[in-house]
């Protein structure tokens, strides 16, 4: 199966589904990490073009730790809106990687804009993927991917319908999330008074502990017309 | 694995789960259905206890048509109420059925209050059912059963989490419930103002219109801890 | 048409619902009041029998403003429960008054549980008021009554569905109201920190705003089968 | 009255409200539909003129059947946005249909973003409509009109408020989704795993049990600020 | 302040607000913990009597440790009923304890039916514990005390509305749950997965992420006239 | 500590959150007033630059009865957009004003995408105000500001969690009111059938009501990670 997670910016998608995709990609289904914009503004000292180079390199080693594919989208980070052209990308995106399961942000989550658009985005191309007369670089695909929302920051708001269990992958996300170099050291800690990978411990065994395993991920499947399924595509 | 139907009156498990069932018992599961009351009231012209025992020989004959054992717990109709003997009648009712999973009323439909406390009393003794300091005629469960609320009457107020496909198992529902002869005629059509069985057809292919299957039924885990789990017990 | 209010306490139903009874009433529906409890413990000074008949004699003075039947149940005040005996004698007032439309509590209202129990056992026997075997003095009714939820108190939670212009029955409820003597003086005023009499102003005007007229009253209808309606059967 | 019918694509209106409409239209109500796209991706082999020409034609003739005016607001299908200019053309489709009740798309159904974005600019000019400093070609409104969100797609997450009884006009309402020639084909029943046809069928006899009548539809009134009103504007 | 918590069974209160009542206690406030069940079958090898006996003790242990007075209500575990005589040790426990502010069980919690009857009960009598026509053993209280629901079992679809940081209470929040011996050993591991000291520890820091410090509890405010308050009476 | 309203037009800030400025500008806290759009189609007669002109004016002069400072965005009224542009500004306004606590409109109101739009920026870009990388004319703040949504208008849907009591402060707020001369009078009454300034009083006394003061506003808090806090920052 092919597998897409399309998340903000680099480092979503190790902290939100970052154990499921590990795991996709272990029983050997083909996962692209897509990312919609550039992570500019992620460093108190360094310019944009800096960081987002840097971010992209992490994003590409935390990708590489599983297998994954890595779409950078590019968009300048903390502004990205909803046009044409996002739009089509994402489509194209879905398009190349030939995506039958989509992971992606939870559009209720009041956390940051870059996150609601992205997983609005996902959400709403979902049909045209599979339209002929949309036309992107690569050829349509056969069949409309199902949409799964990945949990809130910090889990506010956030009552999972589903679970993946990814204790056997618990290690392999946080070494995902450590790829983040610049993103795991005194910066978000400043930023936000918690530490990403203390975050993702906490979470993981928190939302385990809901569902009665060690470690787990919550999702919430888009119920919409016509991508409501029987079973799951998660795995 | 052991499945137990707990409702209210006997033709609900048929209109609200027939065809889950029956695919359970096609494939190979233990299928019990459990009725807590004794639908004495489900007729313009029989008394109370002749149409009591019709419809407990209509609940034993759609019963047999999946293989099904039946409990009849025969409390009066419309007056269920929550006490020791229900939940201790209820925990027998799993414990006698080995439940490893159960399906029960939504207890937020505002239909009828057998269904309300009937899907109260189920999943509030669910957890109970493992304990050895409260005693009835079968010993202990091993594991707590997961519990499944399935759809309101008509559909009122229900989004499902989870689907079943019962494509292959609407006649075997549909004859399910026609072996509830004192409920699929004018009775109900007059009460109601709609055919049972056409209800059935109706509401079951407007589930499966929304997962893109032919016939479906919906369904909601109960979600409490420590009963919500990873992947799904459904069929 | 016949209307039946069912609240929990004298006073209830001049408040939440006052206005719209004096419109049935005016426009020739035949209104009954029942009130499930005896509201005994509605004074700082009075013993239980005392109070309990005082407010007796205010309901009915009330009821007499417009020309409505009281039905008393008499149950003690905050010690309603739903028994086999509260459903009989709720059915009982249903039939007893030949309800068309039945207007009571909100049972996910907070406030207090006579209200709870009075709005949620008043929804349950609804269809039960049609079924011959369930006997009770007067005889079953031909069509299953409808179900209207009236506010919550001080509209805490409460989001209506409909609403009922009442800008010319405001004089009418507030008199209603007035004629509960023991309720409006110090005694909620000390208890509650507010005056019953301006509550109703407030409320009724702030509904009002809320859809475009001067003086209005809310309503949820309550939603299950075989209860929802088209159109509506308030005034 | 006028009655302004403003959809995503041609078809839609048909699917979701057809029937209102045309009962609408028999008592004698002038009835317009507004078309936000031109359809245009909704063909596997015709170019986007061609089938944006064809679905024009067909809903031309659709609308014809009921004696229905349409407005062809032509943007591109699956890209419209939110700009001064759509608000400026939706503004302009009210007024020019002298539109006093409004039927569009629900703003919380995840379905499509043409349908997400329709339904959330209609609700949002409606007060704009009455306001002289905002000109467009016809004059300003007298009155704000009354916004009604119609089912989504399939029904999913929808709970109508209220429902109109179509059983009268279902017939009409098939022969206005089969004027869509290009849609009800194998081209959705390939995309969408379900036929156009029956998906109305059924549909619309499902929100039918739950009211209580043969064939219905459902709404919800967009609530809000000063287009709340007492009674309803639906037929 | 006099603060009453009134939970289930015996361990409820230290896993659920342990932190906030030890908070309270150490700025002097009056801290009573009333415990509605006896725990009776909270053993996989003691007779009930010799449990509920161990469990008393232990409850009486962990009380101290804050300097916390207990409230013993002996009612039988899993079998808490609504009833006048629970609702009458209820109003006296809040009574007793001269209670101004009430933390009790979120009623929509599905774990357990103890936790969520307690939670009604205590939110239902809260009006009642100032009446002076409802009589028990000790004074009415001279003002309605305002009701905090805590935490459900693992945060199951709980969102709290406030949150009282514990980080310098954790310790003792786990010394309490300690001192119920029985209870943190093999036998809830062996029942639900998972270990209550780690649960405590896993979810305080979690809602402590959630709200910007280490360690916090999540409460919702009971929204019910005439308990509705401006500020907050959370430590 | 520094407070700023961001609100849709003038008069927003005073109708739906005046009372509580006032009581922060009391009790020595510096407030801003930011008003996104111009207003310019508040008016029947005057110009679109005529009227912008004098309610710019009247917001000065509200806002000088509090020593409130304003900004004014000048966005064109009905057609303020998510751009680049609208969030740096945005930005800016948290930055010069030095918000520690930013009130803003609830983006689930439906009533006007000038409030839902400026709600929804407010709360996307409170985060960004911190970020280096984001630069405006001002220095980034130290601290994320924390977001509170004030009242629907009309309270539709909105269920408060937080009040704050206005009584002292009910004459001030109305003066404020009254200070936006061009809109008090005829204008919105026949717009919308009430009077802005007894809206006000009823609305503001209804909150009252609900949590047991005279005059209150009533609040929700953006619950988002990081900017979940515990206590509150409101007066």
């Amino acid at each position: 199966m092919n597998v897409l997670a399309i998340c903000a910016h680099p480092d979503d998608a190790e902290i939100l589904c970052g154990g499921t995709l590990a795991k996709y990609a272990a029983r050997g289904d083909k996962v692209t990490i897509a990312i919609s914009t550039n992570g500019e503004v992620g460093s108190p000292t360094l310019s944009k073009p800096e960081i987002a180079e840097t971010r992209r390199q992490e994003a590409k080693a935390a990708a590489d730790l599983i297998g994954a594919d890595l779409i950078w989208l590019g968009y300048p980070d903390e502004f990205l809106f909803d046009t044409e052209k996002t739009r089509l990308d994402f489509i194209e995106a879905m398009r190349a990687s030939g995506a039958e399961v989509v992971l992606t942000h939870w559009p209720d989550d009041l956390y940051n804009p870059d996150h609601t658009l992205t997983g609005r985005i996902a959400n709403d191309v979902a049909i045209m993927t599979t339209v002929p007369n949309i036309v992107t670089a690569s050829p349509v695909l056969k069949k409309i991917p199902i949409v799964y929302f990945v949990d809130s920051m910090a889990g506010i708001g956030f009552q999972p319908d589903e679970y993946v269990d990814i204790t056997d992958y618990i290690d392999t996300k946080k070494r995902m999330l450590a790829a983040h170099e610049s993103q795991v050291g005194d910066w978000l800690q400043d930023q936000y008074g918690s530490n990403a990978m203390e975050m993702v411990e906490v979470t993981s065994r928190y939302r385990g502990i809901q569902c009665g395993v060690r470690y787990a991920e919550g999702f919430i499947r888009a119920k919409a017309y016509p991508r409501n399924i029987v079973g799951t595509l998660l795995p």
